[in-house]
């Protein structure tokens, strides 16, 4: 390969960005194409969720990121297809844009085991808009608590159930406990809302399984001493508007979220390569995929296998280092002809957020929790964020709440309308007492 | 009167809050209804909807607000209708409330002079919602331009115009000129956002009509300076998707905003009682509504009369003291069996933002303008932002932007799909050009 080529990436999350700014500070033209105007800064979602942080905290306009570059141009669309044998990324819009060298960053959508009808009544958390609307739900399910009378109703409305035990569910449930117990505790007058029931449930025999038995149980006993029912070995089998099915039991639920599992992009299979499991693309250790001379894949879209043969998790060091070492590799293959370079992890250790002071991390034999690891965890967040704006509101606000317990951020979108969650015999019965007001 | 009264109160902006607020103290059972669960800041609203705040910064949820109060409670709901002869309050999912003291509150709507086809194609701007669209529309108007190809669609995408030369238009003008200048300049790679033409267009002989013309002036010359075009004494004749007519002559644009004029919320009418030409209520000097007994109005959905016989405007600080002295008066009245005692409005003020170091500001025969004005319009505001959390982070933000012309909520909301926009011109074009790429 020789300049100039048509390089073009998808996605701009934390490998498709690391890969335009290390082919941008080389000088080579690329064009970055995302449906999203902004890149997200993912690990502090569930905090909008749970309407701790506003959205625009956590995302980034990708074009002032990589601003500074003149050779690279962001192209804000949506890919819908790939034509392989055309060179062509297809957009949703009817555009073709050619490519020489195809870069996929395009990350990961919740996965639901082949149950995709489980999607509209179980969220999952990727984008601005999922936590959006999450957080609209929830708030939601006790406004429609407080304005029920009979307490089979208000019970169930306050049940939030998480399905999913690893660190997504872990901060999910923990955020969720905090919010009712301490932010909306004296908001309400006909609810305690912390009295709410937070369910986490986990299919395998303990949370956080990419994390040693000790943190584990840590994690666990944390999150209990904040209310929550932690349901280990439950498989779900059933789930619909309002009620969760586990292990034949039925639980009437106000909200599911999903954190069980997740799929590569779609947009992998368009590829028309083979993929792993969970629709991944299979890469060498050039992250390249494979038998594709020009199309490389990486981050959660990517299955690159370790020295043990296991491909590499779902994480944002690990997108973030695939993307730096393909954005140089790249480069010094454009510009010099040198042969690209087999990829190397080196993992910067786990973490996972229960609450306040309580975190878990692991690195190897290295192990801690508590509240020096929720110092470094939020430390490191706040430094990994990009732009300081961010960083300076998100201080701020973190601040704020460690020192009120209270949240900035409780908004409900209009859009999410409050006569719209309701069951039928809840309505009734709250028609009978506003009756009576 | 006597208590127990059911007291209800429709709408939490600044007016229905003051009320809710001041019946709280007092101990005075109270149930305030609105369709958001948060208060919204609106002097700020344009900010959200240029991409400086983030949407929560300005807005706080009402039961937060309220919470001292034991005996104030909050109801997240829809009213769509008043039975005055049963005295209750009908909700839009059905149930019904009962009152014996109903105080209206719910402020004033974009009004568009009988030409309600425009509301679609030029938005106004009341609602988080409303700034929100606004945001994502200004921001894709660029993203837009930026992958046509041809400089007539480019011209007309990067062409905003805003309708009427109140404090609203002037304010959405000169920080869409700066956003245009300053923020977004460097961004982009085919369209130079310095050159977007901003067009205030005013039907009147000038901008800021409620203030002296020496003021009006200095705006004007201000916002030229930003590049801004203004169109005294011509009134738009014509507004399509893409298209805008002024005295006869067409311009095409990629986004029309209307701050031309509000008219009462459409609940007013509900009443069935006689309204002002702009649909508000008719009330007396102590609020209550004319020819009623038991129903009270104030803020932008009242008519409330001057000295010299004409309305109060539609300000913040109108609805605020009218609030603070209709629960105080009502609340002496309902506990001390005193008569309402009469409003007198009392100025503060007025005040319009033109953009960094340019405000003007006026009261009575006592003026300013320049940074003096601004810096304490930014002063004022600041310390005016319900809750200590808001007002740091605003801070925050406003020291951020002045220090850098950055803005921080440049987020375009993934429901504003880029394929919905380019005209059919447009979109041919753009695929021609990509072919090529």
């Amino acid at each position: 390969m020789q300049q100039p080529q048509r390089i073009v990436i998808v996605g701009a999350g934390f490998a498709g960005l690391e890969v335009a700014k290390a082919l941008g500070k080389a000088g080579i033209d690329v064009t970055i194409i995302d449906r999203h105007n902004h890149h997200l800064f993912q690990p502090l979602l569930y905090q909008v969720a749970t309407a701790a942080l506003s959205a625009p905290d956590i995302a980034e306009p990708i074009r002032r990121i990589v601003r500074r570059y003149p050779s690279t141009k962001v192209l804000f669309g949506e890919v819908a297809g790939i034509d392989r044998d055309g060179r062509r990324v297809l957009l949703s819009d009817g555009e073709a844009i050619r490519y020489d060298v195809l870069i996929l960053a395009t990350g990961s959508v919740p996965g639901y085991f082949g149950r995709d009808d489980w999607a509209a009544v179980s969220p999952g958390l990727k984008t601005i808009e999922d936590a959006r609307k999450i957080r609209s739900e929830l708030l939601l399910a006790f406004e429609i608590a407080e304005r029920a009378t009979d307490p089979v109703t208000q019970e169930r409305l306050m049940t939030i159930a998480i399905i999913g035990g690893g660190p997504t569910g872990v901060e999910l449930a923990g955020s969720i406990a905090e919010l009712s117990r301490y932010t909306l505790a004296r908001d309400f007058r006909n609810i305690r809302p912390e009295s709410a029931r937070i369910i986490l449930v986990e299919a395998g025999p303990r949370l956080l399984p990419a994390f040693s038995e000790k943190l584990s149980e840590y994690a666990a006993e944390r999150l209990q001493r904040l209310g929550v029912k932690i349901l280990t070995n439950k498989a779900v089998d059933h789930l619909s508007d309002g009620e969760l099915g586990i292990a034949g039991e039925r639980i009437g639920v106000g909200l599911v979220l999903w954190a069980a599992g997740v799929a590569a992009s779609p947009l992998a299979r368009e590829v028309g390569v083979e993929t792993d499991w969970l629709g991944r693309l299979i890469v060498d250790d050039t992250l390249r995929v494979r038998g594709e001379e020009n199309i490389f894949a990486l981050g959660d879209v990517a299955h690159f296998a370790d020295a043990d043969g296991r491909p590499l998790p779902g994480l944002a060091q690990v997108a973030k280092q695939q993307g730096m070492h393909l954005g140089h590799s790249l480069a010094r293959h454009l510009t010099h002809g040198d042969a690209l370079v087999p990829f190397t992890y080196r993992s910067r250790g786990n973490t996972a957020i229960i609450g306040r002071h309580a975190a878990v991390f692991e690195q190897g034999r290295f192990k801690v929790k508590g509240w020096i690891a929720w110092l470094a965890w939020a430390i490191i967040h706040i430094y990994l964020l990009i732009g300081f704006q961010s960083r300076v509101l998100v201080s701020v606000q973190w601040l704020w709440r460690y020192a009120t317990y209270d949240r900035g951020a409780r908004l409900i979108a209009r859009e999410t309308t409050p006569k719209a969650r309701p069951g039928p015999k809840a309505a009734s019965r709250k028609r009978k007492r506003h009756e009576k007001t």
